[in-house]
Order: C-alpha cells, then sequence, then structure tokens
C-alpha cells in the first residue's frame, strides 16, 4: 500500500469541478460535482437521525442505481425546509443530470451548512453548465474545499493497493468539524475506487470498517440531519473475487477510512487534542461501545483533557452512567500505561511523567472493566473556548 | 404558603453547625452537620451511577432507620476511594453518632468535590467537638455555604404552609452547578420539614415530586456519583392524613424544591440564560422525556442559547436523533410564542420580537410532535466560555 501524493485525482476514471456559487456567502468554493463516465455500484450509510435532509433521502433513493455522479453543496443543509426542500433538491439533480446526459436515478446529492434555510435554485441551476462543463480529473484538491463549512483545511488521502489482478487506487474526501458524533460519523465523506468491486461486497466491507473508523469518532455529540459517508466503485464484468485481494482493498478502505477519521476529530471545532478512549474487558461488545461513548462525550472530561487536567474520576463517574456493567471495584484507568486506578483504588504514580503525557497532542486513556472479553476505541477530542465561538457565533 | 424569610433556620426542631476544617482549601466552611433531637423520617433519592461515592452507600444504608442527623463534607467526594474511602466514612460517622449520643445508624452522610482522593480523616475526627458542639438553629445560612463546590451563592428556600392541625414549616438547601443532569438533579440537596408525615407518604410524595423538579434540569448532562437529596420529617404518633393536608404539604414540598431547581440552573457553572424545554403532544411520556433532554443536552443548542442565536435547525436535529418517534412532517418549533418551524416547514416570524426573547435571560422553547398527548419540560441552560474555564481548571 502507498500513499498517493495526487490525492483522489490519481484514482483513474472520475473527473471533479468546484465552483463559487454564492449559495450562503461570497468568495468560497461551495458548489461540486464528481463524475465518472462509467457507471459505478455505490455504498453508502446516512444519518440515522429522524429529521433528516432533502439530499439524504434522495440519495438513500438511489443508492442502489448504477451511480453516475455526486452533486455536493456546502454552506446550506436543505435539511428541515419541507416540501420545498425536497422539489429543490430535485430539480438540482435533473438539471445536472440532463447536462451530464445520464439518467436523473443515476446521481447521489449531499448537502452541509445551516439547517431550515431554502437553497437559492435559480441561482445553482444557472450554474450548472459551468460546473459540468469545468471537470476536470485535476480539480480533487477543489471540491475537497468546496465542501467544508466550519472545517479549517480539507481532508483527503489516497493510496494505492496491489491484486491479483494489478495495481489500483482508492482515496477519500471528508467534511465535518462540528455535529459529529458515533452512529454516522462525518457529515460528507465519498471515497472512490477505480478497483473493480462486486456491488455485495462493496456494500458489506463499507458498512464493516465505516464502523470501527467514522463511526468511531466524537467531537460533540451531536449527530447532524446530512450525515453521508458513500463509495464509489467502477460497475465491471469481472470483479475483484479472491479472498486476498478483497483483503488488499478492504485494508486499503480502512486506511483511507481511518485517516480520514482522524482528520475530522484533529481538525475538529476548536480542538487542540486527540484521545482515543479504549475500552477493554467489557461484559460484551454493547457495553464497551456505550462506556466508550460516554466517557469520550462527557463534557466534564472533554474539559480536563482541555485543561490538562488527570482527572479521572471524571471517567470513572462517566463509566459508572454509562449504562453498561461496571463493578467498582474491578474498574482500572490507564493514562497511556500509567495506571491511575486499579480495581477501584486510586493508585500512587509519577506526576511528571504523567503531566508529559497530558501535554501531547494525542494520547490513549483506556479504561479496563474486568467483565469480559469485549473492547471498543472512541477518538475524541478536547472541549474549548473555540468550540464555544464557533458555535455561538455560527449562524447569526 | 408563605415564604420564610429565615430560610430553614425557621423550620421548627432542627439545629445546624458549619466549620472550617481545611479537608483541601484554607480559609472556607467545608464541613456541616444538621441535627434534629427527635428522632425522623427520613426519604431519599441517591445517584443511579453505578461508581458512586462511600456516603452515598452509608446512607441508602440508612435511609429507612429513625434520623438524627446528616453529617456533610464539601471539596472531597470520597468516591473512588475504594474501601479506605468506606472505612473513613464509617469511622466518621460513628465519631459523631457517639459525640451526639445517637446510634451511628441514624446518621446520614453527604460528600462533594473532587473524585478519589481520601479525606483527611484525622484532622476530621478532631473537629467533631467543635461541630457537635457549635449546633444552633440559627446556623442554617452556615450548612448552606458550606456544602457549596463552584456554586457561586448559596441556595436555600423555605415556605410555611396551612393543615388542619396548624401551621408548619417546609426549607431546603442544595449545591451544585456541574455534573448535573436529569436522573438526578443535584450534588446534595437537603429538605426539612417540621410537620408530621408518616414514612410511606414522604417516601411517596419526595420521589413524585423529584422527578418533575430537580430530576428535570440539565447543565452538562454528566450524573455525578454523589447525587442525594434527603428529606426529613419528625416521627410522630399522628401524622398528616387528609388528602386535603397531605396536599398542602406535597405543594409546599413543590414549591420548594422547584425553587432550588431553578436556583441551581440559574447559578449553573458558566451560565448566563435559563432556558425550558418543553416537548408537547410526544407518544408517549418516555418519548417526551426523551426528546425534551436529548434537545436540553445538546451543545449546539445550549451554545446557540448562548450566542442569543434562534437556531431552531439544531433543536430539530437534536429531537431528530434522541430516539423519540418524529414525524418530520408534523414537527413545530417555537420560541415563547412564535412559531419558527410549523409541520416540519419554515415560518416568516418578527425578527425583532425574536431577538427580544433570545435576549431575555430566561425564556421557554416549545416542541410539538403532534404524535399524542404527552408532554415534558426540562431546565436548561447554554454553555458558555466560563464552563470550559471552569472545568479545565477545576482539580489542577
Amino acid at each position: 500500500m502507498k500513499v498517493l501524493k495526487g490525492g483522489i485525482s490519481e484514482v483513474n476514471g472520475f473527473t471533479f469541478s468546484a465552483i463559487e456559487c454564492n449559495i450562503r456567502y461570497k468568495d468560497r468554493l461551495d458548489y461540486a460535482l464528481i463524475y465518472s463516465k462509467q457507471p459505478c455500484h455505490a455504498a453508502g450509510t446516512f444519518t440515522t437521525n429522524k429529521v433528516c435532509a432533502a439530499p439524504v433521502k434522495l440519495s438513500r433513493k438511489n443508492i442502489d442505481n448504477p451511480i453516475h455522479a455526486i452533486l455536493i453543496n456546502a454552506t446550506n443543509a436543505n435539511a428541515c425546509t419541507g416540501a420545498t426542500g425536497m422539489h429543490n433538491a430535485t430539480s438540482l439533480i435533473q438539471d445536472v443530470a440532463k447536462k451530464l446526459q445520464v439518467t436523473e436515478s443515476s446521481i447521489l446529492m449531499g448537502s452541509t451548512g445551516i439547517i431550515g434555510h431554502q437553497l437559492p435554485v435559480e441561482k445553482m441551476l444557472q450554474s450548472h453548465d459551468n460546473l459540468v462543463n469545468s471537470l476536470e480529473q485535476s480539480k480533487a484538491d477543489d471540491v475537497a474545499k468546496a465542501i467544508l463549512t466550519t472545517d479549517t483545511i480539507p481532508k483527503q488521502v489516497a493510496y494505492s493497493f496491489n491484486t491479483s489482478k494489478g495495481n489500483y487506487n482508492i482515496g477519500g474526501i471528508a467534511k465535518g468539524s462540528g455535529m459529529i458524533a458515533p452512529n454516522m460519523a462525518t457529515l460528507l465523506s465519498y471515497i472512490l475506487t477505480d478497483a473493480p468491486i462486486a456491488k455485495q461486497t462493496l456494500t458489506t466491507s463499507f458498512k464493516k470498517i465505516i464502523g470501527t473508523t467514522l463511526n468511531s469518532i466524537t467531537i460533540d455529540g451531536d449527530m447532524s440531519t446530512n450525515d453521508t459517508a458513500i463509495i464509489l466503485a467502477p460497475i465491471a464484468d469481472e470483479p475483484l473475487k479472491s479472498t486476498d485481494d478483497i483483503e488488499a482493498f478492504e485494508e486499503a478502505l480502512f486506511r483511507v477510512l481511518m485517516d480520514l477519521a482522524e482528520m475530522l476529530v484533529t481538525d475538529g471545532e476548536g480542538v487542540t487534542k486527540v484521545v482515543t478512549i479504549n475500552v477493554i474487558n467489557a461484559k460484551n461488545d454493547q457495553d464497551a461501545v456505550t462506556c466508550a461513548k460516554h466517557i469520550a462525550e462527557s463534557l466534564l472530561v472533554k474539559t480536563a483533557i482541555f485543561g490538562n487536567d488527570p482527572n479521572w474520576g471524571r471517567i470513572a463517574c462517566a463509566a459508572g452512567y454509562s449504562g453498561a456493567e461496571i463493578v467498582e471495584d474491578k474498574l482500572s484507568i490507564f493514562f497511556e500505561k500509567i495506571a491511575l486506578l486499579k480495581n477501584g483504588t486510586p493508585q500512587p504514580h509519577d506526576q511528571q511523567q504523567l503531566k508529559n503525557i497530558l501535554q501531547q497532542e494525542k494520547y490513549s486513556v483506556t479504561i479496563d472493566l474486568q467483565l469480559g472479553k469485549a473492547s471498543a476505541s472512541i477518538l475524541t477530542s478536547d472541549l474549548t473556548y473555540d468550540y464555544v465561538k464557533i458555535n455561538a457565533e455560527y449562524s447569526t
């Protein structure tokens, strides 16, 4: 497996365009298109929020069709926009389909930004000629930029991998720095590969690997109305089949998704530290995830991380109210390798060594429940003044 | 019903003392005692956190005994302190019992403060003569102060109420400005009455009224290891019995608990605004509470409140992921009386009128699910720079 310095532009078969459409703000790329002349299999995971955006509803409907394109806009989520919002999304897809000379049902859509505002549909329709005519293989970086909201940097990564049928490429882009919670990780993430993967394999592999990557990060515990992660792979007569080849594909997919997950947390709103919360020896998988999630989302834990405060009491507290089975006398907590609590009893430890860990930008905390064999890891961040600032000022 | 200006000092039969014991900090009251010569019935609700403090375990054990006293310390929670922590709490109770000449089983204990540190037991034992000898009816204010941690003001309220057997008094104190979540509201709250209430009535009334008062507030969604609310009423041969008398008692108890709940949220860490989240016409009670709770705890909702931002999209989003049944086309959201979303469609509204509401220190947001007849209200607060500041700096 090798990193591709050109990012997803090096994944064969796809072209990209992104323009300034002034959807909500001026002087920024905000409208983007990803296109494949060859029809692709798609797999996707979407928000489980019962309030979900029009583009999510449309994409869910089309995801099992052969797919040619993904249309994406930032700065307006087209969520909670009623029948008008759905009508708008449909009009945009219809028009782009016509201009690309493909069927309407072969297009997926993603939107991110403020909730409850109607899209400026006329303006967007008028931009479609420009959007379609400027498609180029080299413009992937522009798309990675166009989909951002409060993110401070574009997130893109690509790898090549070997199979018995030769070298293939896979890469992805993602955006999302608030409204991030396990259960669908990012607002928007698009993965492209030029490897021929069967539809069923694509779906199975994507769902499995999303679980331990994009679905295992949290910034604020708010699950968005627009969360969407999609993968496209060219439809081919002879898809990869052998176990070794599928493993190579899955390994590369995991690397892409994990890299994007880490980039997302690192660039989370106001984030200065990224901490991996490992829960080990839980009674069962559900308990491991629940316990890790509650710790990762506790405001008191997150503010302590920000303050370089080894306040393991707050971690024990969050584990205790998580709903997971906890036996206080067995509970142990480690910062990296340093034990602060063992079998429910506080442990003496080297203060300087602990301080060194807390000052790192990345470290891990392990909670050993000693009740079984299940484990789970969640990537979390600190909660800072800047998170409050960004979110108190976002829509006004 | 009449407010008692003297607070719980006007509740007959109780004496109070509070001293500076230097448990963790100097120059502050941190150790307190509430005493009743006459044995009392007690009722209590405790944290449901599976990790809970030694004093919670002791109090749970003693709550059904005739009670003479409550011993309370601040600045150290005596939680996650293992067998030593339990031994320490027991030694303190034994010694106070001896000095008060009552049985050990007639004493309840409460602790609040940092988790995972052992109490300075020798120092505390040495202070017991002073603590017991300085008991006075007039010292309730000192107890209200001694139990505080990051609270900025003591919380105390008392009322008198009429019954067929004459006037009685009821009042309470509370502390708690972080680690506040529905499901047990405050770190510590003690309610005293001189009305003769039967044990069964006391338990039933207290549990019922706690649910809609102290258990319906949230500041950060973190449920503490030490949450304790206790009520004491003198054991009498002829307790109040008539429906009218019990109603008078319950009305006064509700007033005391609701006043304390509001004081707790208003004095929450860094809080500048208090917002009531009303969920109405939910399918069932569980849905109403779940939906209100998720909205009340959403960081994005809380930061928007801080920023005077009418970001109802974040409210719709939190309702959608709450797990409650939501039909997007029926969802309506009101700030006070102003509709911002009706049947899933954004509504035009008077911007200035909305701005005026958002600038108030207290207002209400109502979410109409239009799916049934159940409703729930939760009192929440904004999330501010100061919350982050206080909690990033608390233990270091």
